[in-house]
């Protein structure tokens, strides 16, 4: 199709424009043939992981076991003609195939051909999922993307907080598995620390599978500690994050003083907080 | 007693009024009459879903199978009565036939008549309690109503970047499904990757049930780093949410003092809190 | 102690001076003393729920079954002997006895003297655990105190959503449970309506014991839909609570305008926001 | 290395010189050698930690028991070193003997040596980790040091109402325990008031092992209530500790404008963002 409309044109630069035009359907999303090459190619995706999933469950594969086997190589070979053709029609390949969309792609491709090496690697191509993230541009949700740099922006700044937030739960986690594994012990399933440990992040979070839970006395009511001090936890981690997002967007409008450059004012001020100048009234 | 009352009024049009005088006592809630039958209308309701719910308890039904299998019959045939009438009496019955509620309302009719050909389909009159929501018409709670816009409008203005969150947990999911699928494979329960993904989902909602849970070391360190990152997902949907809450309360009205310029006043106030100036009565 | 009391006084009105000084020690707080009193009360009944609880625990009470047994007697002795006395110096003894607190004081009693009738009954008496509450009122935390009006008020006032919020969480628990029951069936532990119904409130609160779980493809997925759903309720109800919060913190205030008497203002309001009247910077 | 450098300078205060010096490396972190001991001492606290968790993994501890327990000596050999060092280097040895980190450093090294009287103790060890809470003076993450005083004074002043709050949790935790203890008894796992107590924490912080579960249709119908008695307080008390959090970031400082009167000012404000006025240095 692409080749038919470099005849049609019938330009010296063919090739190039031939190039141009397979970059803009594959890598762009401008008018509305990108945008219908972008959910077929979600659409095709889907279907792939579909797929791999229905051949993991024992009585669909028992029955259908070539059909399956052929659609997956079938969905590969698209994958694979995709992805050369990326590489083929980008202005720079190593830049794209070192990109994280790139190693993705990569990623999708592969799995397919190494199941005789690595028996089960197929499973991993529902990384093939992650490329659905590219059609999110598709979407353009006016809220989200509006929303989207605020987003971020709470999220790195409460980033570092979380960091010692979650060091500190970490550091809880192992002491309160430790102790556990010295009152329960072997016999009561808290076979090492690791798995005590492990039982204490299950507790803590509120999931609690059960597997291994506290028989005595003393190893209950220290669980009835940790439950409680997991709650805290959450309520405190609940307060870090929203209050960032509630400073964020006070701080979202991005005027800049004309006198003294000071950029962070709420939305509503008039004046520049530090050196008192009118304020633009909307951002520059 | 729709038919009485015609004869007492003892008009030409009587055939209309009645329809009329039904429509009335049937679809609004103006007056005291109407609000009983609203309120009559549920307890039957009520009642019919509780007969359903203890003829499917073994022991109580063994008893009483007789007893609850006319009384299925009886509130069949007051809800069959009713539909024909709300048909009857509604102007446009078609419009109604295929409206929310009336498309509830025969399904509330028709699993008690396909017994015989789908046992167990009786089960399913319990989406009759989706006609009681009609009742919440009556109670008009006060609170309730003022603050149904602002609900609706934060709600749905989240829930563009809902979706996209909402799109993002599923791939999260699905990926950590296929990874616990590779890791701890058919010995430790983890049958398929559909199963595997369910129990991805049971965790990262902290549900954990304990039906499967990881036996492997590898495993027991991936679930953990799936019930932190539920936690994290759970604080930032939470954000969301809230931040929008908040943000739609504020914008309510935005109506801007013309002196003071202050821009936060309630939806009712006449003058400005800050300078008492007159406010104006739009939003500007 | 009392009577030596009234007989140093040689007061004329000495029984009633009695009577007098027993509701001050029993009923109020004023000094040292009536603390003094409210504490040791609470010792002691922190005390006898311990002894029950102790009584309950096999191996202990296989021990000490004789010395527990007495213990409850003597404990019971003491709230009889109290409650004897509230009766008598209170101004209303009716009153007293029909209050909230009065009816706590009698279940606090009676289960030992039913233990012979009832045998169990006697666990009844961690009722008296309910009588602490009272001594909630020595302590008086300041913030507490202050913030007690302002929270009671914004539970109240979300109390009329929370109620019609939950009876939607009601009526979709009850479709879900019996969809449930309709396709997991008896063979998977789904035995009746009621017990579905139980095992979808266990899933939508995420506590997840695992005593009963969906086994059918068809089931996971629904109660897959059921936790996403019930992650969902959380998020919105706790959004209805804490907008209640904030806003009744705002209003929290209390002046009132000297033109139009308009209450609600909020904190930082300099004129009326409903005649522009200026207003008095503290609550009157 | 330190008396090396004792012997460079030459001073006849040499000894004196020696102690400040190594006080300098341990104590402080003023520059970058003193940072780069507390990344190593955190290095090695991390691996003793380790060891102690792999030697209680069954099959790891059977290969390389010898290797552990040399490991285990050599870390324990470290500390004590370094505990000998802090106690002499420091300027008044007891104070610091005393103090919080020189306890848990002193508790870090004692667990080995007292392997052979208590077997198990040297799980004990783990509470090194704790130590780690020294480096976060070393990160001084710009964000967390920022907020640390306000979010400490928000917990604070949440702290008198949580109180109250978890003794009101109690008391109905008690209550609902002993009463499934009635309803269900022994025969399905509520084999004690204690227990009762405990699987009601479980279920009220939506945990939910299932290890104890009920049974009885009234026990299942009285859980349900717990689980959304559990649901309103995780409402409220996130409510209690995100109001208070609101509150704190809000008066943060409390300075108010001398024209406009306007209250709300970020810490760094020297203008009124609403009249550019300048602000009072200090809340008045």
């Amino acid at each position: 199709m692409g080749e038919m409309e470099g005849v049609e044109s019938g330009d010296p630069h063919m090739r190039m424009d031939l190039r141009s035009k397979v970059y803009k359907l594959i890598f762009t999303d401008t008018d509305r043939v990108d945008r219908a090459f972008d959910m077929g190619l979600s659409v095709v995706i889907v279907a792939s992981v579909l797929a791999v999933m229905l051949e993991s469950v024992g009585g669909i594969n028992a029955r259908y076991e070539v059909f399956l086997f052929r659609l997956e190589w079938f969905f590969t070979a698209i994958f694979t003609v995709e992805y050369a053709l990326r590489l083929w029609c980008h202005g720079r390949p190593l830049r794209y195939a070192l990109s994280f969309f790139g190693i993705i792609d990569l990623i999708a491709v592969l799995p397919t051909y190494f199941m005789w090496l690595l028996p089960g690697s197929q499973t991993l191509v529902v990384v093939r999922l992650l490329r659905i993230l590219r059609v999110f541009r598709v979407f353009k949700l006016a809220h989200f993307v509006e929303d989207a740099p605020l987003f971020a922006k709470a999220l790195k700044k409460a980033g570092g907080r979380m960091t010692i937030f979650l060091s500190g739960v970490l550091v809880l986690v192992t002491i309160f598995g430790s102790l556990m594994y010295l009152i329960e012990g072997h016999e009561n399933g808290f076979d090492s620390i690791p798995r005590s440990v492990y039982w204490a992040i299950v507790t803590l979070t509120t999931v609690g599978y059960g597997d291994i839970s506290p028989q005595t006395a003393l190893g209950q009511g220290l669980a009835a500690v940790i439950m409680i001090v997991g709650y805290a936890i959450i309520a405190v981690a609940a307060g870090l994050v929203l209050t960032e997002f509630a400073r964020a967007q006070e701080m979202q409008h991005g005027r800049r003083c004309g006198r003294c450059k000071e950029q962070k004012h709420e939305e509503k001020a008039e004046y520049c907080k530090r050196c008192g100048n009118k304020l633009p009234s909307k951002a520059v």
